[in-house]
């Protein structure tokens, strides 16, 4: 096979076979086929498009460029979940002890905060000892002894897509729905797991602004898992306003402990019981997901989430002390009360504006080399709907930084806007693919 | 200005700005944007296309990316021609004397052999001294002192196109109007010309197989020539059979020595007039083309387009001796007659075929590292629309390579198709944009 050949047949927008697509992506994992014919080859893709089988080839290709870890000699069923991202999003943090409480094993296997989005690993790791890099021994064991466990991606595991990812990044190729498919399904695929449910993001805080992108990403997710033979449940989930009332991990973690403990009723613990009902489905623990979510609710009254979750965490080398005494983890020098100027209805929340003040606060990432500050974030007191006057509290920041107090409270201001009338709350499950 | 950004933009079908092009091309030069952001590019390039603007842009980036050689001390006008490439397209030997001998100035930089086509240097360099690697000086001088110079490209004129080109050739972007049109105006324009004649070709021997391509491609290299301020004319000529009856380098000659005496009368005649006259007429020399074509017959007839052809050698240092006694030049140890052995019409030539036959007798590289044997090629006895017989004469070979005579004659044998009733010649120029 030839990749000038390759190359030419994508940019005449024909279709390529599964073979010709894994020696495409094999030989580039590989260093045999140079960077620049890659990117001809993304673009060609990106603008011509790759059909389900393509798709799903691509996955494959992807897929077993690594390791597929083998959990067969773990009993019962495997079910994680995948989110796209958003602002505030931390369900992970409660949807795997719910589920592992259930009975469904959750070997799950998340990343870093990406742009304005915050990460799983980086909320984990503002627990103290909280390990994520664990070994595969280790992954199997914890998973062993407790049902579940919340890791980093190990260099074994698709590495073809760390390098096409890394390409897509400087040659615009990243918003093609093939592409990060491949790059989403070739991972979780490799987990090992028996069942996925994946949570869609749409609006301001999404990286798919757009509900029509969204229902194409979460169908072409949905076929690929079901061409691997993965039980799935798609559910497009909205993303036009932070996630629950915090933004930054140690605020997220004690967010989530809330929920465990029954204290929280927001749209965080109704997205978290769809998503753990769903898990609990798949994984055969309840008969439908309705089931599912009562037996979420069981899990969470009972406590047994919330032990799992202080299990998990044990287990994973957390000092589980800040767990069960949140009031002893260190504080913020900078504590700031925000109050509104206008008086309204909430009628949108730009997400993406309050995400990048998280970060301007010490949340995130703004460089590489930039150090998070785990205790740094934006705890959000109010939702689209809500009707304000003047002078009322509607958000708090924590942050070591001074400097950047006044730049936040403006993009906070700037990111509100507001409604003379009675405003709808979004539906918060657009949408279910299954 | 980002790279990616300039990606994203061709990608989504954007016109990007002046400014924007030069950066890309010139930064790209400099080897400050990498290839595999530059291969992108291109893939988008290709797939979205550039505009009438774009493709001036593209070209002027190419064209400053290096020397553009200044004539301004030679007086009278400077016109060149260009030919897209095919079959025994030799007619650059014909032209560039006769329009000389007419008093007009031919700088005229050449190419090599490219796939199944001949190269003017290669056709000149056949011929024994000739040397094709001048000089800028040298390049002045010979112009100045009989009006014309058939020379190579230096390395200075248009480094941006050496680069883009490689790329594309092994990224599957070779086949992009607006990309040609940069690759060849930005090498002509350097030339320091005032007008420009272009044959674009079309048929089985040429690059643009399908007619609708060439007249995209010849309305494109136009209107690129027009925003530079060139005069220009563009014919789309017939490449469904090899132009003239000679294949391969010393052959070519010949038959170009044939037509300069006078003693030749075929397609390559009348093309050549056709060529040359419009060269004369951009040059100021004739008040039309067709009275441009009547003072090319004159400089025949009075032997003065021979006499200048035999001058330009001497200048870049031919011995003459086989120009005037072309019975004294070296013999092919093969020398052999093809008869057919079907009867009828020839209503089809495979050109291509036809081409890669006479490379197979040594006529051009097979690869980079080949040397052409000059003397090896075919005499093609026969055209479109004669009728043979069983037995009749229909082709010549010319080679050193025993082994390959086989080969060829069935390559021959096959690129020949016939028909019972009669067939017309096809029209050798098809039309002219202006």
């Amino acid at each position: 096979m030839n990749p000038v050949e390759l190359i030419r047949k994508k940019r005449d927008g024909k279709t390529l076979t599964k073979e010709e697509i894994e020696f495409f992506v094999s030989k580039f994992t590989l260093g045999r086929i140079p960077n620049y014919q890659f990117s001809a080859f993304l673009m060609a893709g990106f603008l011509n498009g790759f059909d389900k089988n393509e798709t799903a080839w691509l996955t494959e290709a992807m897929l077993y460029s690594g390791k597929v870890i083998d959990l067969s000699s773990i009993k019962g069923s495997k079910v994680d979940k995948h989110s796209t991202g958003g602002v505030g999003d931390k369900t992970s943090l409660i949807l795997a002890p719910i589920a592992a409480a259930a009975g469904v094993n959750v070997p799950m296997i998340s990343g870093r905060g990406l742009g304005h989005t915050g990460g799983t690993l980086d909320k984990l790791e503002s627990i103290p000892g909280f390990k994520t890099n664990v070994t595969l021994k280790q992954y199997k064991s914890i998973i062993k002894k407790c049902g579940a466990v919340l890791a980093g991606q190990t260099k074994e595991v698709a590495p073809a897509d760390k390098l096409i990812y890394a390409l897509r990044d400087v040659t615009a190729t990243v918003e093609s729905i093939p592409l990060i498919t491949g790059s989403i399904m070739s991972k979780k695929l490799a987990e090992g797991i028996d069942g996925l449910v994946l949570d869609v993001k749409t609006g301001s805080g999404a990286f798919m602004k757009k509900l029509t992108d969204a229902q194409s990403l979460a169908k072409s997710l949905t076929q690929t898992a079901k061409s691997f033979n993965k039980k799935v449940i798609s559910y497009i989930t909205d993303m036009n306003q932070p996630l629950g009332n915090n933004i930054g991990n140690w605020l997220e973690v004690l967010e989530c402990l809330d929920v465990m403990k029954g204290k929280q009723v927001n749209d965080l613990v109704e997205l978290s019981l769809q998503l753990s009902g769903a898990m609990i489905f798949l994984g055969g623990k309840a008969k439908s997901v309705q089931e599912g979510i009562d037996l979420s609710k069981k899990m969470i009254e009972s406590g047994k989430a919330f032990d799992k979750f202080i299990e998990i965490a044990k287990l994973q080398g957390a000092d589980i002390t800040y767990l069960k005494q949140p009031e002893k983890y260190p504080q913020s020098k900078i504590h700031e009360k925000v109050y509104t100027e206008k008086t309204g209805f909430i009628s949108t929340i730009n997400s993406f504006e309050i995400g990048m003040a998280s970060l301007e606060l010490g949340a995130g990432r703004m460089t590489i080399e930039d150090k998070i500050d785990p205790k740094a974030g934006i705890i959000l007191h109010k939702k689209i709907g809500d009707q304000l006057k003047k002078g009322d509290l509607i958000a708090e920041l924590f942050t070591n930084k001074k400097e950047s107090i006044e730049t936040v409270k403006n993009k906070i201001a700037k990111a509100l806007s507001f409604s003379n009338s009675k405003i709808e709350a979004p539906q918060l499950i657009k949408s279910t693919i299954t």
